[in-house]
C-alpha cells in the first residue's frame, strides 16, 4: 500500500435516503429549557418525525481508476466512522480505497450516527442496547472473555493480536446504541441506496456483512462483487448464485463459541452458493499465515495488508469473465 | 463563488476527542437477540461506557490558501451534516470553504451523530428532546407558527423566503435528539478540540453560536475570529474584548418572539464587547437588502452569497492589524 499523497476529489457530498414521516399524537407536553440563556418553554413531542432514513457520505474522485464505486456498510452499534481514520490515527480503509482509485460511499445505518434515531416506545417499540467495553473486549476478540479491566494496564489480550490496544478506549468512543428487531427498516434503507448508486462493489462488516449477503441476493443485477468482512449473519438459503462473494475472517474464531457459530452458519451458506454455481471465496487469514486479527480487521495494525489481499481478489474477480451472471 | 472544480486534499481524517470512561453497575441483564440469525443472549449494560466524547472530521487541503483552518459547530438537535451538501443537493459551506482555500474541521457535538450518546437515567439524568417538523417550521422561520402541515402542498411559508421548501422533509432527516442541561459536557469537548487545533477561525450556528461566543472569551489566544450565525445564546458579560466577532442574522426575526429575544440578548452582549474595545460586527441581512433568509442560512438558496459576505469580512478582519489583541 503506498504512503499517503494528495488526492483530487471532484465532490464530497452527503445525503439522507429512505425514511418516511411518522405522526405522533397524545403524548404529554413538558416544559424544558433548550438554549443556555433561554427560559423553559413547552416542548411538544406530538407532530411529525422522520423515521428510518440513512445518512450517506459519497467521496468522488476527479479521476477514478475503477469503473465501480465501493459501498461501505459498518456493523452493529457502529457508524461509518469505522472506515475512516483508525483509533490510533492511521489512514483507514476509506482513504486507502480512494488512494487505490475507487469512489467510495460511507453509510451510517438507520438509527445510528448521522442517520438519527426515533423516540421509544412511541415510535420504536423497544429501548436500545448499549455495548460495554467489558463485553466488546470479548466479542471483538481482543482477549479472553474475562480479560477486560477498567485500568488499561490490567487488561489481558491474546498473544500476538493486531488491534492497537492503547487506543481501545478511543475506539469505544465510536460505538453508538443500537436496537434489536430493526432489520426491515435497515434493509429498506440499504435497498434505497443500492437503487440510487447502481452498479457497485459492496464491502460490509459484521452485522453489515449479514445485510450485504442478503442484498447480494436481491440486487444481483447491480452488486458486481460482495466482500463480507466477518459477517455475523446470512440469509437462510440462496435462491441463485448472485455476484462473486468473498468472506474474510480473522484469528481466534474457533475458540469463541459465538463467532464459531456465526462462521459455521456463513460457511454453510457459501457452500450452498457454490452448489448453485456461485463464486464464494473465503479469505481465512490465520489459515493463510496471517495471525492475530481481531473482529475489527480494518483497524488492526496490519489492516492495510488485509485490504491489499481483498483488492487483489477484487481485481482478479472483476477482470475475469462473469461466470455466474 | 466559483463553480465546483476538483480539490486536492492531503488528508481527510476523523477522530474523537474529550470524553471519559463511566462505570455502570446494578442494572438488570435482559436476554436480547442481536444478530439476524442469532439466538437471544444476555446483554449486560453493566460495565464501562464512554461519555462526553466528540466526533470531528478534518479536511486538509494539499495547498491551503489561508493560514488558519475554519472550525464549524452546528446547532441544537443537529450534526455536522448541516455544513455538507444542502438538502436539495447543492454544495454546502464545507465544500465552499475548501474551495476558498481553508482547511476545515466539522464537529458532531457530544450526544449527537457520530459522537454517540449514553443511556438514561443511568448516565444522563434526563430523557432527550425530539423536535417535530411542526415546531421546526416555526422555530426555523420558514413560515408562520401554524404554517406546517403533514401534506407538503398545504404548508404556508413566508413570502420570499429562501429555504428550499421542497426539501424540508429531507432536511428533517438530519435532525437528531438532544438533551437539555448538557452545556458543561459539550463545552468541555469543544475546549479539548480548540486546544488540539490551535489558532483557528471559529464559525458556529444557533446553539453552537452560543458556545462559540463563550469559547471566544476562554480561548482568545487561539481563536483569531469568531463568526456566530444566528446564535441562540451568549455569555452573561464579556471579561475582555476577545477576538473579532461577527454575528449574522436572517429575516423575520422581529416578528418572532423567541428569536427577537435571543437576538436582543446577543446584541447587548456585542455592545458590551465594544465598550471593552472589542470588534463586534453585525451582518443584518435584511438591513443590508438581502431578504428572506431563514434560521438555516447555510442551506438557503442564497447561502453562497451569505457565505461570500462572511468571507469578505474575514479577509478584511484578518488582514487588518489586530486592534483588540
Amino acid at each position: 500500500m503506498p504512503a499517503s499523497s494528495p488526492l483530487a476529489l471532484r465532490a464530497i457530498d452527503s445525503f439522507h435516503i429512505g425514511g418516511r414521516r411518522h405522526r405522533v399524537t397524545g403524548l404529554p407536553v413538558p416544559l424544558r429549557r433548550l438554549a443556555q440563556n433561554g427560559a423553559p418553554r413547552p416542548v411538544d413531542p406530538n407532530g411529525d418525525h422522520m423515521v428510518g432514513q440513512m445518512y450517506v457520505q459519497a467521496y468522488r474522485l476527479a479521476a477514478p481508476r475503477h469503473a465501480l464505486p465501493v459501498v461501505l456498510w459498518h456493523g452493529g452499534g457502529m457508524t461509518g466512522a469505522n472506515w475512516e481514520t483508525t483509533p490510533d490515527g492511521r489512514p483507514g480503509w476509506l482513504w486507502r480505497l480512494l488512494e487505490d482509485g475507487f469512489d467510495v460511499y460511507v453509510c451510517d445505518a438507520p438509527e445510528r450516527g448521522r442517520s438519527s434515531w426515533a423516540m421509544f416506545p412511541a415510535i420504536y417499540p423497544e429501548p436500545p442496547i448499549f455495548r460495554t467495553l467489558d463485553e466488546a473486549w470479548d466479542m471483538f476478540r481482543l482477549g479472553p472473555a474475562d480479560g477486560y479491566d477498567s485500568e488499561p494496564t490490567q487488561r489481558r489480550a491474546f498473544a500476538g493480536q493486531q488491534f492497537p490496544l492503547e487506543s481501545f478506549d478511543t475506539f469505544a468512543m465510536q460505538w453508538v446504541p443500537r436496537w434489536a428487531g430493526h432489520e426491515v427498516m435497515t434493509s429498506d434503507a440499504y435497498d434505497a441506496l443500492l437503487a440510487h448508486v447502481g452498479p457497485c462493489i459492496l464491502m460490509a462488516h459484521s452485522q453489515g456483512g449479514g445485510f450485504a449477503l442478503r442484498a447480494a441476493q436481491r440486487h444481483a443485477d447491480t452488486i458486481r462483487a460482495v466482500v463480507a468482512v466477518e459477517p455475523s449473519g446470512c440469509p437462510d438459503a440462496p435462491a441463485h448464485p448472485g455476484p462473486p462473494h468473498l468472506t474474510v475472517w480473522g484469528d481466534n474464531i474457533e475458540a469463541h463459541p459465538v463467532w464459531r457459530a456465526y462462521r459455521a452458519n456463513v460457511d454453510s451458506y457459501l457452500a450452498e452458493l457454490r452448489t448453485h454455481g456461485g463464486m464464494a471465496d473465503i479469505l481465512d487469514l490465520p489459515a493463510s499465515g496471517v495471525r492475530g486479527n481481531t473482529h475489527f480487521l480494518m483497524m488492526d495494525r496490519n489492516g492495510d495488508d488485509v485490504l491489499a489481499r481483498i483488492l487483489t481478489w477484487l481485481d482478479a474477480t472483476l477482470a475475469a469473465p462473469a461466470a455466474s451472471q
